[in-house]
Formats: C-alpha cells, sequence, structure tokens
C-alpha cells in the first residue's frame, strides 16, 4: 500500500461517532500509516467539530467528509467492509478475522476502491449498518475483552493493511571477534584473576579451560572484543602495580 | 500467547506517561489481548492516579505496578525491548520493524519474562532508557508522521504479538445453485422480461442466450437462488395477471 494510488484507495468510515478524541484518534492513525480519505456519517455534530478545531488535529481531518448515511459515504466503493466485536450473535455476513480480511482487502485495492466502516464507541455497527457490508471483520481480542477503543481499533486495523507480511530484517551487521581476540581476552582475564587470588593453587589449568570455554560463550563482537580487552588490561594492570 | 502463562511472561512498561488516557488507553489494549502486566515508570502522578479512579478503568489498571527506575521496572525481564519512533538519529542499538521484533519477542515468551518498554508522550524513550534495552523496535509508520499516540502504539505493538500468522478462515459454508435452479431463474427472468416487452421481436433467441450467459456470471447461491426465484415468479405473475 506504499503506492500513492492503493493509499488513496482506502476509505476509512466513521459512523455516528460521539467522541471528538476518537475521530482525533483515526485520523491521527491514518496519517501515520500513509491514509487520506476519512469519512464521517452522523458524528455527534460537536464532536466533528471539536476534533476539527483541536490544536494538533492532522490536516487531513479538515478534508474529512461528512454524509448522511452509509449508502452516500460508501457509494463509490467496490467492496464495503463492516467492522466488528461481536463473535456470537447471529450475524448475516461472513465474519473474517483481522489477518485473513486484510488478505482480501489487500487484493482488492488495486481494483477498486475499499470502505472500512467503523460504528460508534458504545453500539458499534447496527444491522442497517452491516446491511450495506459485502462481509465483517475483527479484530482477534481475548472473549472476555472483545470491544476495542476506537481508535486503537482503526490503529490495528490500517497496521494490518500495511504491515509487510514478508518484512525480513537486513541481516544485522555482525563482525564476530577473531579466535585471536576472544584468546587475548582469555589470558588478559586469566591474568587479572591469578592476580586478584581468584585461580586457587593447582587448578590454573583447569581454571584456564573453563575461562576459555566461558569467554567463548559470550559470541563477542570484534569491536567489543577490544573494549573488553582494554578493561581487562587496565585492570590487570592495577593489579599488578598494586602487588 | 494464548497460553496464560505466556500472557504473564509480557510486561508492559509506561516511561513518563503524562496523559491519564493513555494510560488507560494501554491498560484496556492489555486486556483486549489477554495480558495482565503494567508497570509504570515515574508517571505523572497526577495523570497514574486520575487513570486509576476512570470509571471505567480496567481491573488490570489497580494491579498496575509503580516504579522508580527503568532498572527496577525490568528487573526480573530476561528480554528488554525498547520501542522508538526515531529511524533516522544514530541509535546504538539494533532497531528492528515491528513485524520481525514481534517473531523474536514471541519465541522468548516461553523462556523468560519480556519487558516492552514505551517512553512519554512528548519525548519518546531517551538515551538513559534505551541503555536498559537489549534491541528497539519501531512501527512501520509513514516517514512524513513517524510519531503514534501512545495508546495506538501499545494496542498495535500487542496485535502484532498476539496475532494469528497462520490465521486462515474456515471455508465459508458454499452451497452453489444447481444448473437447473439457475436455469429455472434465467426462464423466469426471461418471462418477466417477455411480458414487459424489454425483449424486442426476433431477438428472443439471442437475448435468451445473453441472459442464460449473465445469470450463470452471479454465481448464485443455492439459498439465494430461491429467494430470486419468488421474486421473479411474483414478478412475472403480476405481469401476466395485468395483462
Amino acid at each position: 500500500m506504499a503506492v500513492t494510488s492503493e493509499a488513496d484507495s482506502l476509505c476509512v468510515v466513521l459512523v455516528g461517532t460521539r467522541n471528538p478524541l476518537n475521530i482525533g484518534a483515526a485520523a491521527r492513525a491514518m496519517s501515520n500509516f500513509g491514509l487520506r480519505r476519512l469519512r464521517v456519517v452522523n458524528p455527534y455534530e460537536v464532536a466533528f467539530r471539536e476534533a476539527r478545531s483541536a490544536v494538533d488535529a492532522a490536516e487531513l481531518l479538515a478534508s474529512a467528509e461528512d454524509y448522511k448515511s452509509v449508502a452516500e459515504a460508501v457509494a463509490d466503493c467496490t467492496l464495503v467492509v463492516g467492522t466488528t466485536a461481536v463473535r456470537n450473535r447471529q450475524l448475516q455476513h461472513p465474519l473474517r478475522r483481522l489477518e485473513c480480511g486484510a488478505r482480501l482487502i489487500r487484493k482488492h485495492l488495486g481494483a477498486g476502491r475499499v470502505a472500512l466502516v467503523f460504528g460508534s464507541e458504545k453500539r458499534g455497527l447496527a444491522n442497517a449498518d452491516f446491511s450495506h457490508c459485502h462481509w465483517l471483520m475483527r479484530i482477534p481480542t481475548a472473549e472476555e475483552y472483545p470491544s476495542m477503543n476506537l481508535g486503537q481499533a482503526v490503529a490495528i486495523c490500517l497496521y494490518e493493511l500495511v504491515r509487510d507480511t514478508k518484512a525480513v530484517e537486513p541481516p544485522e551487521e555482525l563482525r564476530p571477534a577473531t579466535a585471536a581476540q576472544v584468546e587475548r581476552i582469555t589470558a588478559m582475564l586469566f591474568e587479572a584473576l591469578c592476580a586478584s587470588s581468584y585461580v586457587k593453587p593447582g587448578a590454573a589449568v583447569s581454571t584456564n579451560e573453563k575461562l576459555r570455554r566461558q569467554v567463548r560463550r559470550l559470541h563477542l563482537q570484534a569491536d567489543d572484543a577490544e573494549l573488553w580487552l582494554g578493561m581487562l588490561r587496565t585492570i590487570a594492570g592495577k593489579l599488578r602495580s598494586g602487588r
């Protein structure tokens, strides 16, 4: 969805929203994920006005479109997806988990405009709203607390739509320490421990071998190896001079 | 993360949060995704008190633990992950996209407790906070608007951790209409169109073939086929009786 035209193809439709903070939060999440088309259907008049005049209101909010009905708000869309926390009530629509629904929406975005419809904070979408939808989608929340905050629900749906399903980190720039560096550290540590009387008389060989294994388990990086060597050298030097 | 012990293994740590609504939103998202361990480090005293006393405060908030330092808040964790919107600043830590970082966290959750650390709304985490982290994670936001609302950022991170990477919908219970049903509909539609003088004289055969193709493109389901047949039968009957 990095492509501008695809970002333009997704409309977020908020139906009957009451809280201006939620309209603002939806707008902010849209900006975060590169979307532009916010549509509101019968928000509480005051809420919409307040959200628009909020100091940190995204410019996106200024261009939000105000509709009198769901039918008008989704008229130019070729796929209309409703969101719901409902799971058990007899739904007349296919209900998809967000992970699966998002896949279908992504596929559709190249072909036509998609409306993603969210209901009010208190009641969610009504059956009349659902009847404008092709199918419904739910966020996989815990059964005991299924109902999400509106702004958070919008944010999660948009994230799932833009997330990179094949994201792979560039391999970390690892530069492991050489055996010689590791061996120098082992030797310096051994010296410091001898000088500190940590190494018991007669146990020098077995202690040295133990240390060698232990230091190798640290999987030191080259740069870090130099740092450790410097610290140990200073400590060992101080111990020698103090004797 | 459906397993209780794993849900218990993840701590959300909020550092220096100012807005009680954000503490509440983080707590709500945790409940939504079945998590229990909320820790706050030096929140604005008033914000924490307000969040706790909010009418709809999750019980989770009542059991939130209050710490004086990041070190104390993450002391029992074996992996500490910081979150940041920063991308360009020279970071001293590996920075992973959420999609990749979440994979590592999921792997770790079986073995030990993980702290997921979020900074304040204004400044995010400071370098001193970062130094307690093994690595950092960022939500893949748009470059122009990288910084997310705190409650939404927490919600998205938790969603990514619980989302089912292998979620597959149970196949829809499709019961396609039989060819006989589709043919009955075609015939009834043809009858209604003849009775409405839609079919031009001399074009009956070609119109009938066109309709047959058209009706088949609808991919009707068995139940819907019966509904359509009933509607068309009623319309055709009315047309016949009106002649």
